[in-house]
């Protein structure tokens, strides 16, 4: 029997490709093309226009990044707001920090949820039935103008790449709604793509957002499904930037979220050490 | 016109491709199959028995890793042997360290540094003529093996990864040999493949070198095109274990040595940084 490839359809003079060993879902939603396959190596593998968003296997180190350096960076946020991450990855993460209150989720496309709830559920880890939760199928552009001022001590916005469904959440009527509605000492965290290969995305949202916030900095993840070398994760803030913490302060928090020791990629040291960055990406930094 | 593409055969589930916009070398040497190719993003591309080796566009995250990190840990390197690194980035890179006083670049395979000469001319930059430089077409195995007690300050092995023509430079009999030709202070630094693709690799050969020598590390490079998240480091030494320099002394050593400003992945921050080793690769190591 032959061997079925997919391939990814990012870049144009390079991809990676999957080995499909069963396709377990395929649909175009409102918003886009989502495909879910087996892998034997990654296990089940999510696509979204033809993107790698997340796999079983190595799901865990974006997450991880994505979610815990922003919550312990803050140090006691109680309310956080999650825009995209329809896998459910995310808010798991959020979820395992007993200092939050309340999570909310705003993901536009439903079709990701419903098919994540069926075909990914090792992802998501029972998240959904939080109490703590909620899960809202809207438009975060939306929500966030709509939300009242001061709401939120940490928004993550786990976007596709700034073209297609993703990109009026790189714009700055997008970011100066999310400095409203953060509380004084708030911050946000991005994805801000593959510097080696998409430089203008770092560059241009971190411009962007400079205009709305006091601080504006980027940290760094090897995700062994995001080809290119380090993908950043753009983070801002309001009040004073705490992007520079001692480790061992860091280190406390997570042992008091009970989180330490429980990461696989993610470490206190690898937190501090994630905000070094080679000099061919700190260039796009304002 | 048809695209032609040239997938790399490392792993059978998962794979990278690059486009061929050029072929301007295939040859069948004694040791390997190696093609260069011309790829519009990453420029030339060299590939040793389908796995990719090094891009014109993103050598400088490995090559600056591979060469600056053990040469500002050790601090005062005199003799320097280079096993494999057929390229010449490598050569090219220890030599900008004044206080070498003689790179010694040891190749199996003649038609890998030919091939480069004629085709990678811009990776290698002029090194082959530097006067410090002496490069020996020969068994790297056979050259630790006659050499004689505490000849080299830093060892540097750039092999293939262990199958094929690499297999024997992860050997006991190698390590031994490298551990006795190395000064009391001397240090060895080889790659360890990635290990979120090859877990054993970076075990493996961790367990063997603590056997011969006093400590045993490891750090961590992104590089665009070793697809799999990290790729590790491996560095082993006799003598006091110096991987955990303060970042200033680092950043002396860089001023001192021209280094500071010229580079594009290593920084004096990024150095120590990337000792900071995410726990699922922590985990591999003695």
């Amino acid at each position: 029997m032959s061997e079925k490839w997919i391939d990814e359809t990012l870049y144009n003079t390079w991809k990676q490709s999957f080995r499909v060993d069963k396709e377990l879902a395929r649909k175009k939603s409102e918003f886009q093309d989502i495909q879910i396959i087996e892998n034997e190596f990654y296990g089940r593998v999510l696509l979204l226009d033809g993107a790698t968003q997340i796999t079983e296997k190595d799901e865990f180190v974006y997450q991880e990044m994505l979610a815990h350096v922003p919550l312990l960076t803050h140090g006691n946020a109680k309310n956080v707001l999650i825009i995209g991450a329809g896998d459910g990855g995310v808010l798991r993460r959020v979820l395992q920090h007993p200092e939050v209150e309340k999570a909310t989720m705003v993901e536009i496309d439903g079709d990701v949820v419903a098919l994540s709830k069926e075909f990914l559920p090792k992802i998501s880890a029972g998240c959904w039935d939080n109490h703590r939760a909620e899960v809202i199928i809207g438009d975060g552009i939306q929500y966030v103008a709509d939300a009242k001022d001061e709401s939120f001590d940490v928004i993550i916005v786990d976007s596709t790449d700034p073209i297609g469904v993703g990109e009026v959440l790189f714009t700055d009527a997008f970011y100066r709604d999310c400095a409203r509605i953060l509380t004084p000492q708030g911050l946000i965290v991005n994805q801000c793509g593959v510097p080696f290969m998409q430089a203008d995305e770092l560059r241009e949202t971190s411009l962007r957002r400079a205009q709305f916030f006091d601080y504006v900095s980027a940290y760094v993840v090897a995700v062994p499904t995001y080809i290119g070398g380090f993908m950043t994760l753009g983070i801002a803030g309001k009040g004073d930037n705490h992007t520079k913490q001692r480790v061992s302060v860091i280190e406390e928090r997570a042992q008091k979220a009970n989180i330490l020791g429980h990461t696989r990629y993610w470490s206190p040291e690898v937190h501090t050490a994630s905000f070094c960055l080679p000099p061919y990406i700190q260039e796009q930094l304002p």
